[in-house]
């Protein structure tokens, strides 16, 4: 068979087994691995047992490994010439509440059609990272099918923290860096452009998570009794969280922006090139009015400026009906996206050091940490983004593009910081697959075309 | 038998019988009458019921009235010469969570030593106000079993919705006031001074309850997708909660303060004849500084000053873990206790004026009202409360002393402005019952005198 041939005979297979592909989908979808709560640890575990079993059936050599958290699953195929790419994703899941607001099951996993006729797989996960995930090892499978062994070597690395802080995969990959070896990481957890143009993504923000737990009397207390005389733990939550953007819609934290470099007018220009329409993003959302710093473009603002948001506060009586009640304690969840040059240690600092100044006399704060990662920039003139580019395009006809993402992917820090390598970012999600949301889903068209885009960028990668 | 004689036969009976009324009460306690839960509905039904029983059994025509919440128990005795007297008390309770930090079944009444070695009746409602309303109940008892009559005509009305907001009251007064018509309501659900010193109370805070709800996105977002573009609700209802207080503790809201007179010279040198210790009262709550207006007593904080105080604050994801979101709503449970001259109706407006004009682009805010009533000052020159500080006086062997309290009774407005009643608010409760909050508890020595001390103020109001 010609090196065509061979293409086409493996795309010609994965066409064929779609069906099954979307049943192994549903399989790993069941599982509810939501790796924040603890009741769900187990679901975790079955999640990352599933995944070794069925790489170990691709031929294989994969094991869930153990870590103090959830497992990593690690996987080695064959020797083979060319690049080793070591592949990334995630089996956990968020969260799924609300849960009044999902209009089926988050865990029966669904093929509907939406508004447009578009099929869509709506479950917790389909999009954020199981989908995904599996876009590449059904593109394995193919592979293995038709021509008995894969272009390229291949290892893979799936963990279960991804959406949790992810405290225990730095020190699992600094233990095994000699293992986890690799001339490129492959990681699959972004969008694509649009539905027609697919992307590698070449800068990725960085994460600061903070919690912040603000304490005031020993106990609850009655408004009537003790308002105005005893602090309120909510005032004063409420207000550091105020204090944290100006009205302008900047951050207002002391150097938050001292390491913030603008970007170049190359690609800014590239930037204005894309014809992004602020007007639909935000309209898809039922928003019109940019809300960060003012003089800024949306892909600037999502792309290449920080961000501070306020993702969970708690403080008193949350139930029905009124309770007066001067809650003890009251709380924020916290985090800041970082872009290219910020260090996390220094706006954790920056930050913690701004909420001191503002806890007043007889209260007291305690700080949790969900994790925290630097940005990352891709050099965009590498031959390996060269050659998966071509990939991408052979698949969808059309020249794939080069972008940013405003969310984090810290495991992208950590394969440069830690293994020494540069990441392709390489995925099918859409801006509308409301990931972390209810009703996630991914475009059927997505995991279709997804598996054939790796086969396509996997036999780009051999030449 | 001389009035003398008469009065301790009575007080001897109450001291003899004090486990049997015991047994009553916490047959009362063991019932979950949350009102503002309506998984409790029927628990409320069922105290209404049992309250009716006993009255009825103790010679009272006695019914449980529907209305379109719970019920209202109204029992009314038979004639006697002298004043006719309307006693008013609510049988529901406050929520019991955070339930873990309960030493016992909030359910599941108990007598205990606390730290000092004095004994407590620990309960949801011991202090608040289950216990109360029965001091008042044991007492027309032990006349009933002593005399075989009460000392003045006497009616009861109980209530099942002072924790929640009791919508239903005022229109049930308002269609049954011919019936409901008396010379002085008494209620109980009060403070005593301190363990030595009974007192009335004769100043009483009104109370503006009001949620709000605002929302941006028409559903929750990923923050590295959205954050920075997005308008976050969370930063939205902190922004407003912040706005409320100005940095020296008074509220912000314009006009806040227009109705607010100062109180006499008079009474601020009664207060502070009280001899109240500002420390001692906020280190019983392990605080130390007031947080109100600054250059005001404590007690004025307390007594004469309005609040604005945040009961709640709830958005995003709050529980363990981190979850990147943006949510569509955010909330606050806000409450104003009121001093007299505040008109509810227009500092409910103001508040709302000044939230509206903080919603920026592309939110909505929704409000919520729960509840409104003025403050109360009842006359301090009137026959009926010399009497009943002459009757307090005497069980307690010390004067007692005319105070003020930070607390709402709603009622005690209602029975003036739609029965034409002053009211005398008398309470043996303690500052340290922690009502509303996890391990409330009841003296059991404001139990036994309680009923003790409502035998005297029944004999004092009969001469």
């Amino acid at each position: 068979m010609t090196d065509q041939a061979q293409l086409d005979a493996v795309l010609a297979h994965v066409d064929a087994g779609l069906d099954q592909s979307l049943d192994r989908l549903f399989h790993l979808l069941r599982i509810k691995s939501i790796s924040t709560d603890p009741a769900f640890a187990a679901e975790c575990q079955k999640a990352a047992d599933w995944l070794a079993t069925e790489l170990n059936g691709l031929g294989f050599n994969a094991s869930a490994r153990p870590t103090p958290g959830h497992s990593v699953v690690v996987a080695h195929g064959p020797d083979q010439a060319g690049p080793h790419v070591l592949f990334y994703a995630h089996y956990d899941v968020q969260p799924v509440d609300p849960l009044n607001l999902w209009n089926s099951d988050p865990f029966d996993p669904q093929i509907r059609e939406d508004a447009s006729g578009r099929k869509i797989i709506v479950a917790r996960g389909a999009s954020d990272d199981k989908g995904q995930m599996l876009t590449f090892i059904e593109a394995c499978r193919a592979y293995k099918a038709v021509t008995g062994s894969l272009p390229v070597k291949v290892s893979l690395m799936l963990e279960g923290e991804e959406e949790s802080g992810g405290k225990n995969l730095p020190p699992f990959m600094r233990d095994n860096a000699e293992e986890l070896k690799a001339d490129i990481a492959l990681v699959c957890d972004t969008d694509m452009w649009d539905r027609q143009t697919p992307s590698i993504t070449t800068m990725l923000r960085g994460l600061v998570a903070d919690e912040i737990v603000v304490t005031a009397a020993d106990k609850d207390l009655h408004s009537g009794m003790f308002g105005n005389a005893a602090r309120n733990p909510n005032q004063v939550v409420a207000e550091i969280i105020a204090s944290l953007r100006a009205p302008d819609g900047s951050v207002t934290l002391p150097g938050f922006y001292d390491d913030v470099a603008e970007i170049s007018p190359e690609l800014k220009a590239q930037w204005q090139g894309l014809g992004f329409d602020e007007k639909a993003f935000l309209g898809s959302v039922d928003l019109s009015v940019p809300a960060g710093e003012q003089g800024r473009s949306v892909l600037e603002m999502l792309w290449s400026r920080p961000t501070c948001e306020i993702n969970g506060m708690s403080g008193g009586y949350t139930g029905d009906g009124f309770k007066t009640v001067i809650p003890a304690k009251a709380s924020a969840k916290i985090s800041f996206r970082l872009v290219s040059g910020m260090d996390p240690k220094k706006i954790r600092a920056a930050f913690r050091a701004h909420v001191e100044k503002m806890i007043p006399a007889d209260c007291s704060v305690e700080f949790i940490p969900h994790g925290g990662s630097p940005a990352i920039t891709v050099p965009a003139d590498g031959e390996f983004l060269r050659k998966a580019l071509s990939g991408l395009s052979a698949e969808w006809g059309k020249q794939a593009v080069i972008t940013g993402s405003g969310g984090s992917i810290p495991v992208a820090g950590e394969f440069k910081s830690i293994l020494g390598l540069d990441t392709l970012l390489i995925g099918f999600a859409h801006v509308d697959d409301q990931i972390h949301s209810p009703n996630e889903k991914y475009d059927l068209d997505s995991f279709h075309r997804g598996i054939r885009s790796w086969v396509h960028v996997l036999a780009a990668l051999s030449k």
